[in-house]
């Protein structure tokens, strides 16, 4: 079977390994990028191919809150995820509809569970 | 019984008026602007006697994109019902998380079902 | 058309008096009661005549929880809707699941949205 | 505003109407048909126009079943709730994804509530 | 504990043995069979102790639409789980309610995940 | 990473014993007792290092049911999952509103699936 990315935005490199590492347990690709304008140019660079969004807040040279409405400017119902420690009460402002906050301390068995969640549900929009 | 109030936003007037009389029916208090920086205004000087805002896309002075992520910085759970034209696409990456996007052409019993909806899924939140 | 029955529990009389109007209205039967034990009663005699249940939270001799929770015990799916002004943080604890809590102040057209919304997903059930 | 078409299913001559009415009251514009075969036609000659479709089961010359798909198979995303006193039990093997089955006896109220819940659901899917 | 049994259905045996891996890691167990008249006398065999129906929806000698419908007919509320490349469009019209459609290319978590978030709403029905 | 802690109470060893493992594989740190009155305890103890909680329904010294409403008044929106064989029909009167009912026989990846889905829902509340 062809494997759905994942695109992970962590600037904090153990969080993004654990998480990484999951998604990839759980049977998915994985690109990781630790800051913003990384990010973005990935999301630009996989175009279709990317599957799901799971991004921290704080990045360096940019926020997860542009990350993620860029990529959905690109591709309307992309799954994404938030993981945050201290911006989650400005997920009512700054979040896209449809859209996981995931506060931290989370396991990531909460990822896998919100990033297959919303797959599902976009795979069963009518 | 103490009212609840709206804050209906749209240039143009006829919407306006129907949606305002809608929301009378239903038993709201209804506030009317028609453009971003006078809900802007309203939305300081109602401040937690705001209980939901009902706001078109394309205002003079600014978009409803921006209004609601003002309102929502203000109040985290204020029920937030966009009403659109041409700009329902926009959605996913623009609008607010829970909030409902309603195309044109819909009827006024759709943004009433939609507030009421919100109302009482942000009173049932635990 | 046959007609539906709900019962409004609540001791202010010009609450129940709005709230059995919006129903009416929307093409209900209302039974009116104003103190727990009447309740009780009346749900006793209904029996699978009853369609849903809308209750104030203090009542005379006994709590809106207690009514609730006895008229589940009767028939499973019943649609419930607490209306409460001060005991709403309760119903993380005291509620039954799948009930709707509306916070005072409201409009009766969230009454309305609430008993028809939980009466449409009764009926789906599978 | 321009009106959103609602084509209402019913052999029962006088539901068809006190749904119709309803709707009208909450602003639909509504087309009515008593059996399966002038449904099927309505649906083809109102093509793009059709917002949503109330169907009752049992109906001359078909089903609401084979109505429901055959709408779906010419519009994705059609709201479709259907209406009906002994056959509710089949919705869970013959009914289309994400419709609403109502059993009777309900109010009219479910019936508009049903409809604007699917089309608001509908304007915002992404 | 004694072990839910999930029925799945697909004519490509690796997919079938991936989606099989899958579920017994998660604690299931699985009957695979590989054609429409299979599953159906799987279905017919298991009779109560089948838990869930995972399907294609190309098979030989049926469809897992017809499948489903089948399984419904026997089991109300029967949690269903379709796989499909190029017949994801269909299940608007041809799937049964309150099931789950995941478009290939997935991973087999999102399998898991639907079926067990089916199992649940299941168990938590009123 | 800091870890969430989730509390399962149940008086059959091998269960939660399983249920345990499971938690524990899926990332989580898993306080177990065995009755009702050790669980209230832990409840106190961890205070609002609890993230979930998982019990049993009939316990040695009181029932699943009060100690979901006793955590629930400390904490309002705590993530309550019951696992049952034969008191799931008492679910609908009993137990607390957004909670999760698991019916025996289950498998352990929808204890996981129940609390990571309200995890994230908690999450997300704005």
């Amino acid at each position: 079977m062809e494997k759905l990315t994942v695109l992970v935005l962590d600037d904090e490199h153990l969080i993004a390994l654990l998480v990484e590492t999951a998604l990839l347990e759980a049977g998915f690709s994985v690109v990781v990028e630790h800051d913003a304008a990384s990010g973005m140019s990935q999301i630009k660079a996989l175009g279709a191919d990317l599957s799901a969004l799971v991004t921290d807040i704080r990045l360096g040279s940019g926020s997860g809150w542009d990350v993620a409405k860029h990529a959905r400017g690109m591709r309307l119902g992309l799954p994404v995820v938030y993981m945050s420690g201290d911006s989650a009460h400005e997920w009512a402002a700054e979040g896209v509809p449809k859209s996981v906050m995931i506060q931290k301390p989370f396991t990531v068995a909460q990822i896998v569970g919100a990033v297959t969640t919303l797959l599902n549900s976009e795979s069963s929009l009518i």
